[in-house]
């Protein structure tokens, strides 16, 4: 969805490089071409099919922006640039604890379409400006919503903490458990917003379900702050051993395994590895690769938050609020 | 529900003053004879009936708390005494200014029950001490949900800063939008705390539905800060004239009335009664008789902060997010 | 210092009303004749003497605006219109513990100049527009750098509330001695600010000194935030009955004193009345005349929390701090 | 200073591992032998001299462990184990964008004394125990204190931030303008604090000056929150391409550079290099090697959050505010 945009203050057809937002660079007879690219795309290099969408609302000058399609993601044209997370060349120096996440990782790409041509029946909009709006704000509902995910990535930053305090040897500590507390108030406050809209939400005449999308925005937005205290939260619980920590080869050093088993041993029953292990877990979650996805994409991903204040401004029921507030006061 | 508690650290069969925790203190043939207060009991004075129940979970030995029953308001015995409310006098001065609400109040009491008797009939729970905690964690939780209507509340003082600010003649300045902004978020948030944990509910076995114990306490929990930061950024649009507005006397006053209007006048389009009526309902709302619910109750109600807290502490699944953890790091 | 301002989208000569802001109606020989108000003037009955000053930057077609003066209190033409303050009326009940602050209090006025004459001796200003915008920063920003004199609201807030905790049993509970400390920490960084501003004063070539201009706003912009998380903490640890606490009255009713004695004492070393007192004194910081003070004055008084954003923004070096962050990445 | 500690519950002379803290381990005629540990030494391989103290206060069980001592950092015995840190084998890559800050970095290591020699002329504590607790807490104070440096790394991260939001072009938003304020309005915050426990210090018989110890632990506890919350701001205003920006390598590649350059275009006086230049410095900075020194060692250096509250709860006056508080509610 999201393009480059170039220029943010200008519109599509007003851009210098024409090519910053998508668009139809030819019309033939068996379908269009199309030119541009779209950035940040998660999971671009693992799905079987890229789904285009605009990224902003338009007017009639832009309508040759104002297009929805799909293609099978090896289609002729297209071309993904990977982006770099913070740490991810750990991946590739072998071992099992400096990643972090032994299991799992994810990717963005930027996606170039370099005059890709789209068959009629794989096309979905077309010119038709006059709808771009609305597509952009109930995808982006659905896709503020489906913010849920960063619960879970809370889950497991919350069992990492409560396991890194266990082996410190300080779950007990009335601070440590109040912190422990607060992770979970503010991830489950998250859960309920993404229950709520989806609760909230209503059938549409086609038969789908649509989101609140009010409280969409409203969830979305809390994503854009509590994961940081969240992990703010786990990096106090962790302490500082979590960024001082030497790397897996000094583990495996004769020269200095032993200093490292030896003075990094806190809770007696735990494995000075296993503590290292879960040490480098949170770091991988609060500084590493997954940081990425749980803090900055938490941010922006779906929409930065500026866009969620703007949706939140323009569904909230001012006049009906003011109304009540001017009746109990004796207005009018 | 609330008890007065005495001694905070003493079980009720131990309290130096039997009756800080309701007891039975006689037993009859038709019903039995009760001892205790209930603190805090919002509304009390306008219920037709009075419905108790246990405060805390308790053990063999506080049997004789473990009751709970239903009774006339008026029932003989009962002596209610009313709480004082910040502002409450202004109700009795007269005028249609001063007292911010002009419509709407409540209040709270401490109901006194002086061996008053119940008929059979009427008592649910008796000496049945090992159901306390599970009534009284089920109850707190329908309760906590309840607090929903902080919401509306909520709505109301959005409406009134709204107002101020368009009579104030401020309302496009853009740090007033996004002050309205945060306030219909963190309002919206709330709304979501509380339709989450009804929409997570289930059914009983007895055909009832309950709400979702852990986003129940979740919600609540945020229902003690957030009506706080509401209320913050209500003041700061309002101005500081909402606490140096003189009496609405002073309004009638031939000798301070022409100056009042002439230089309390803002929005030329604005009578400055206006601007003062919305300014007084502020005034209620942070600081006068709608404060006390609207804040020290939404702190209080239903449970202190640190109720929530346990709650959550306690029906979080722990051991799941460790094992999620752990099992993401390679430990085991 | 404050003008009522009138519409805020406009300069003091365009006003519908040329007295929204004070200006010189008449100069004669031997002094001038002025005409406006002053709002929100904080303790103006127990000053001797009233000096006049701009309250925002003027130019030259405002230059009747620019004047700044000093007169005895009760010169001929000055009216005083004294503000409300939340439950201000309880001074007037008699007793010695609803008002909660027994020793105490302030207030606010309007001050109206009905065309009041100004000996030349008195004028320190006048029509020198020029130098109005460095008056009005200059004044706001020793202003500013004076309320130091919260903290010493929030000792007392810390203090009661500490006393509270002790009162009602419970000040040995963990998250009692947290929030006891948070508090703390939250005050003394107030202190931290006027401390700061302070000590970064220099010494103007007139003699005087003067406070770290962006310090000092940077401190006035924290007392914008922290006495309502200090308060909220405040009614946290006070626990509901703050609110619900019935009149003084009926403490003295022979009807109802025995039930209050009785069911409100916690700790047995400590009189019911004691604990009474306290928590008016908290109903009094946190939502009564004390409030007025600590809460939204400290959100208004010497400038909103908008005006030392812009203060903030102004006095920053951004360019120093560019050039920093461009030379560490390799920039040009 | 700091030891590993080992089982936190013990005291050094309880540990199951004698050398979880410094001690002592042989006297000899010419001086004595030590052994042990210091973990998470910031800058310890470039430096000269090693200043070794104890890391808690100790009773005469621990006499052992009361050593104070420098030493030659090429003395013998002394071995360094570099600590990781995030995106660190990017300084190896070559380049000069990816690794954010071309110019400077840090580092932690664990030091170990395996049996040290210290003549006795560089030993300045032993076995005076009694002397410990005043040591760590002074020392811990001018350690708070300096924690000044964050404002600095405070100042890259806001200019940077803004250079970012211009190269994006949407450096005149008011919500951008207004998050610049507040990471502004946090660093200066926090460089209050420093001034303030500085200024706030006092002369000591010796002739040194000692900063005021409340307020230097005051200072640091908010350097354990603010830096969090400027580095979330300047992500939010960053943009989501910082954690999707592909490497430089491929903005090398012929492939790959052209559609880079292209589609990495916002600013149109702006090199794209530039652009990309900046943002990997805030990545540097939120996320890579120097996060580790802006966040968790803002968290953890110099003494965890938890360290800084028991050191305010201890130097507060209490007994002053409760006396105040009682005297103006009446009570005695």
């Amino acid at each position: 969805m999201t393009d480059p945009k170039g220029d943010r203050s200008l519109p599509p057809h007003k851009q210098p490089d024409p090519d910053q937002f998508m668009h139809v660079v030819e019309e033939r007879k068996d379908g269009i071409v199309v030119r541009g690219a779209k950035a940040h795309q998660t999971g671009a290099v693992n799905s079987h099919e890229i789904i285009v969408m605009p990224t902003i609302s338009m007017r009639e000058e832009d309508k040759d922006y104002a297009i929805s399609f799909a293609l099978p993601s090896d289609a002729e044209g297209i071309t993904y640039i990977m982006g770099r997370q913070s740490c991810d060349t750990r991946k590739l120096e072998g071992g099992t604890m400096d990643q972090g996440n032994l299991l799992f990782g994810g990717h963005e790409a930027l996606v170039v379409f370099d005059d890709v041509f789209v068959p009629w029946d794989r096309v979905f909009m077309y010119r038709e400006y006059e709808f771009s709006r609305q597509l952009v704000e109930q995808f982006a509902a659905y896709h503020r919503q489906s913010y849920a995910c960063k619960v879970g990535v809370g889950d497991v930053m919350i069992g990492a903490a409560q396991t890194a305090a266990e082996y410190n040897g300080v779950e007990k500590a009335s601070h440590i458990r109040d912190k422990i507390v607060e992770m979970n108030h503010l991830n489950e406050t998250l859960y309920c917003g993404c229950i709520a809209c989806a609760s909230e939400g209503h059938k549409e005449p086609s038969g789908t379900y649509c989101v609140n999308i009010l409280l969409a925005n409203v969830h979305k937005h809390n994503v854009t702050r509590f994961p940081y205290e969240i992990s703010r939260l786990a990096q106090d619980i962790a302490g500082g051993l979590m960024v001082t920590l030497p790397s897996e080869k000094d583990l495996q050093s004769p020269e200095t395994a032993k200093w490292l088993k030896k003075y990094f041993k806190a809770n007696p029953d735990i494995p000075t590895e296993h503590r290292m292990h879960i040490l480098r877990l949170i770091e991988n979650l609060t500084l590493g690769t997954a940081a990425t996805n749980y803090l900055t994409e938490s941010m922006h991903g779906a929409g930065s938050p500026q866009a969620q204040r703007i949706m939140i401004s323009r569904r909230i029921n001012m006049q009906e609020k003011q109304r009540a507030a001017k009746r109990l006061c004796g207005i009018e």
